[in-house]
């Protein structure tokens, strides 16, 4: 059949990201579904449902990744795989993952209908614990399932209440026996909210992100002088929360200063013994700087490291600093960025082609096979929030794309 | 006798103060010894002990304060009382409050052991919960006594384990049975560490505070907007936390800004969601403003404020302000104040008249009589931690200053 006509069914995929967006759902219309939770568990019973009922071959491997595998008319070829994560922050958005499995589902079940025949077979996939938020870092099943990160290092991961992630896997019952393990990919798209406000601001419907902006980490620790406040005149003080906040205005301040093109931001903050009363001795806060540009970031972070050793020599507050992660920008596939947008105008949806400044499972995915990714607008620019929003609208357009480009690479030998 | 020449005993002192500091002692050399822990009470049994064996009269208070009464030739005369407190910071240090209760016991075995009799009866005080680390707020055993606080609203008040203050009282045993109801008292002295530099930086053996400095507390909430920081552009983020460093940094100005006479501080920070990639959108501070001039503090408050109200109308950042506790300035009584001074002179020490930046249980005794407080130096300025020191010459010439004050008052009629 020609398949250049088909489209998706948007009406469906609403009432499948309706009905998932109640498991876990807050009064305030977000979503808590946190990684090997209970509530995770009824999303992967649902999600291993709706996959029977498509008559996919059900794999779930140590990592409790779910695959869901239709198979093509040459099963020697490696498979075209798309997906994104069942798991959400606390008090997070609907959209965010779950939107890139449903709206892979949705083009399962469009395939099904239309019996449509591909040459690849096609994989759908729920990576866990792609958040982070409970078991830290993020992405770690599809960073073990790709190579890059260790299996029992990620078992051992802990909750605050130090439960073991293996243990979580285990008694949630989606401790599979497949190994979780890298097979050949022929092709992965990744289908996502935007999370930020580009698309919205350009008036946009689909976005096809060139590539993961570098993410530079770094954790600072100022020592001060503990004191009482009232007898403590203010000069000769030595106060590690006046340091910091100074650092905080200079990271604030740095891409201003390096001509833009990057972002800086200081979202964490512990203050020692944090008393009304007492002069700050201890503070620890983090910064995170992304940018297209390896060298423009580093150079970003040699300019305020400098300002730092500065404010922390002038105000007396010793300053230990940290790298605590370091990822390279990512640059997805051209040819298939390019298949992106190529399919959006076929549908006629308007595009604009951008970075992507969050990590997804798509980055490690990046790593081992042909890789890009499918944006569409975040209302506001907000997630990992309850307010986060898509209109049912650009969810449809979205899927229609994921789903041509899935037919185009799954077509070709 | 004449009691001019009559000196405490430096090592008799020491070796109380030595043996109180092993009570929650820390490796550090600092101590835990929490208001109505298991440490108070062996502090308080050991302090009772002592006073038995100086045949005073013992009461003890429905709020635990311990007084020992030693009888004077016209018992009809309001007393002279001493004092200060046995509880301590967390991990604090072991002069604080403690030096004030063992001077006045030096005092009493020295007028014990020379059989002094004075026209007033004289009263050592250990007042319940100074510290208000466990048990917020400070001062509240002195405040009760002194009629400024409920008792029973003073039992209610619960620790961070959900502990009542009355209960832990009675858990100790020192739930007593006398009324904490004020009396008729003569004249109060404490003696207390400086906790501030201002002795050491002066090179003086003594202080003698005109009073205590006003306070002015405040809370600060700030509200920003949550978002990934990755797909944020920095141009139009509301980011509370960098809203709140500027703030932070202009309390740090303030008090130049005023030309002095003045400390201000923010000691405590609380910011959400605290996530190293999340755009912070909760901010609450505090704000610590302390004067010997009631006037000067509040028009630094209003110049303040009218920044804190700018920055976050440029932020975009929504602000509220709590004025949470305000207390006037407290001037203690002149003439004893000048006595602090005399008798350091007298006895040879060199002595400065200054303030309190702290407050005190003598705040309260200053509410209903005659009022004076004499300070030695603390070593660097420090208190609150574990490196707070004070010379053994230093103690040794407060406690002296000490029983002269109560000599030359008990000795009036």
């Amino acid at each position: 059949m020609d398949t250049k006509s088909l489209r998706i069914n948007g009406k469906r995929l609403r009432s499948t990201l309706e009905e998932m967006a109640e498991i876990g759902g807050t009064p305030a219309g977000g979503v808590t579904r946190l990684a090997l939770s209970d509530e995770d568990k009824r999303a992967r019973d649902l999600f291993v449902k709706w996959l029977k009922e498509l008559d996919l071959e059900i794999t779930i491997d140590e990592m409790g990744n779910i695959f869901g595998r239709r198979p093509g008319k040459n099963n020697e070829l490696p498979p075209v795989m798309s997906g994104s994560h069942i798991d959400s922050q606390p008090k997070g958005g609907r959209f965010d993952g779950i939107l890139g499995v449903m709206g892979a589902l949705e083009v399962m079940r469009t395939l099904h209908d239309s019996k449509v025949e591909t040459e690849h077979p096609v994989v759908i996939v729920d990576w866990t614990n792609e958040e982070g938020s409970r078991f830290a870092p993020a992405m770690i099943a599809s960073g073990v399932w790709a190579g890059a990160l260790e299996r029992d290092w990620a078992y051992a991961r802990t909750d605050i209440n130090g439960k073991k992630q293996g243990e979580e896997l285990a008694r949630i019952g989606y401790k599979g026996k497949a190994p979780a393990k890298k097979w050949p990919v022929h092709a992965y798209f990744e289908y996502h909210i935007e999370q930020g406000p580009m698309l919205e601001r350009e008036k946009k419907t689909i976005g096809a992100p060139k590539g993961i902006l570098c993410l530079h980490w770094y954790d600072i620790y100022l020592e001060g002088e503990a004191n009482q406040v009232g007898p403590t005149p203010m000069e000769g003080r030595h106060d590690a929360l006046c340091a910091a906040a100074e650092m905080i205005l200079k990271v604030n301040e740095l891409p201003d200063r390096m001509g833009g093109n990057m972002v800086a931001t200081v979202g964490e903050i512990q203050n020692y013994p944090n008393s009304r009363n007492i002069i700050p001795d201890k503070v620890h806060f983090t910064v995170d700087i992304r940018s297209w540009d390896d060298e423009h970031a580093l150079k970003a972070w040699e300019l305020v490291k400098k300002d730092f050793q500065d404010i922390a020599a002038r105000r007396g507050c010793p300053i230990r600093i940290e790298e605590t992660w370091r990822v390279e920008h990512a640059p997805f596939d051209q040819k298939l960025v390019q298949m992106v947008m190529d399919s959006a105008k076929d549908l006629n949806y308007s595009c604009l082609h951008m970075v992507s400044g969050a990590g997804h499972d798509a980055s490690y995915m990046n790593q081992i096979c042909p890789t890009a990714m499918i944006f569409v607008p975040s209302i506001g620019g907000r997630s990992h929030v309850e307010v986060e929003n898509t209109t049912w609208e650009h969810c449809e357009a979205g899927a229609n794309v994921l789903m041509h480009c899935i037919l185009k690479t799954a077509a070709a030998r």
